[in-house]
């Protein structure tokens, strides 16, 4: 069924305008009135509607039925990934909304190579949420993931030890297991923290550790910095009981 | 430690030459006499060598003990792949590889829109193969993933078909989950098999239940065709206790 992104105020009438580039996608679409779609507010909230008319530049829905979404993870998982070079992000971006995460978070570490200045990162974060929309529109998703950029390493850490389990992976960590991590207690929250291309440095470990994170092993093979988070994300919605 | 690829006979004697590409790579990363490094037959052999001396186009090491790799997982994956576009196999045989898969195998099926020729086949295995190596060594694996490309549909299902779990993943089955398929018996190998961009057809589906193979979810989230092998792949492994 399509499914279109709208104003969260929008879904509170009886019928549903859509206009400018949703008006656009359903005429790529070619939707015709009696056809069934979904119109979420990207925060969890939809409604199934019918459409009742399709004239240039408008849509008009009446509404069915308003529900929560029905796609969207029990667990709220945030994939906290330090900047990685040219596109990784995005992909990381498009992979981890398909697969379920809550939130993207990324941020400098010390041997980050991209550090965006405060007025790329403003043009990037724009892009960085229009993948994440792009992404949750496609895979069916209720929620478009917030894509935010922290200023240091030591911000990323307090915001991420918040979580139920606050896990970091590390290449060098063989003991603690991602299934150890999560098999000792119950949990609603994971924050998922990998380095970038270059790895985190050893004190930074040490900081994470001393900022209430457990530091993990995705096994034995070394994982590209734009391949651990997905990989770690995966698990974990497995962990989970998504699928 | 940096690690080279050689043929499987190499690893006889008690030394080691590297020529050509391996000669190469050494030089780039400036290796000298003293440093250990590992030669690996991609099959899941490996000499931890010391280097002997350096010279133009020729570096000699010194085997100091031949071994079972230490960084394959003990059960081994085989991730089949109905042809998608462009480069997102590519992408998938990286990652898949680097995600410790034993092999990659691609196949045509209904709703593919690429479908590569033989002679253009020939070319795209060998780089395809390539690749994968390049993953591996960049991974630390012992083995280089086969890369496969079966001339039909029913081929992969009678091939996939002979794991102990024989897996194939589809967005309009809702009630066996990857969990339910995994947690009902022990398994060493296991086959993965996912749909082209356009998905799979239902009577493609009813084939490979007849086939043997058990159809499951891989949660409410629709993923593209190049993230459900590597979603697959990462719950697997976890499954399987690899971290």
């Amino acid at each position: 069924m399509a499914r279109f992104f709208v104003a969260p105020e929008e879904l509170n009438g009886p019928q549903i305008l859509l206009t400018g580039e949703n008006a656009q996608h359903a005429r790529v679409l070619r939707l015709k009135a009696g056809e069934e779609v979904l119109a979420c507010d990207g925060q969890g909230m939809e409604c199934l509607c019918t459409v009742e008319s399709v004239s240039a530049g408008e849509v008009i829905l009446g509404v069915l039925e308003r529900r929560s979404s029905r796609n969207e993870a029990a667990v709220k998982v945030s994939i906290y990934m330090a900047f990685p070079k040219a596109d990784k992000l995005e992909h990381v971006i498009q992979k981890a909304t398909e697969l379920g995460a809550y939130e993207i978070v990324a941020f400098p570490s010390g041997r980050c190579i991209s550090r965006p200045d405060d007025k790329s990162l403003k043009k990037k974060l724009e892009r960085w949420q229009k993948i994440a929309a792009s992404a949750a529109e496609q895979s069916g998703r209720g929620v478009i993931p917030e894509v935010i950029a922290l200023p240091s390493f030591t911000a990323a850490l307090e915001r991420a030890g918040k979580a139920d389990k606050a896990l970091m992976f590390y290449e060098n960590e063989h003991a603690t297991t991602l299934r150890m991590a999560l098999e000792s207690g119950s949990f609603e929250t994971v924050s998922l923290l990998t380095g970038p291309e270059g790895g985190l440095e050893e004190k930074e470990v040490e900081q994470a550790r001393n900022a209430g994170l457990q530091v993990c092993t995705l096994g034995s093979r070394i994982l590209r910095c734009e391949t651990a988070p997905l990989c770690a994300l995966s698990a974990v919605m497995y962990a989970a009981g998504e699928f």
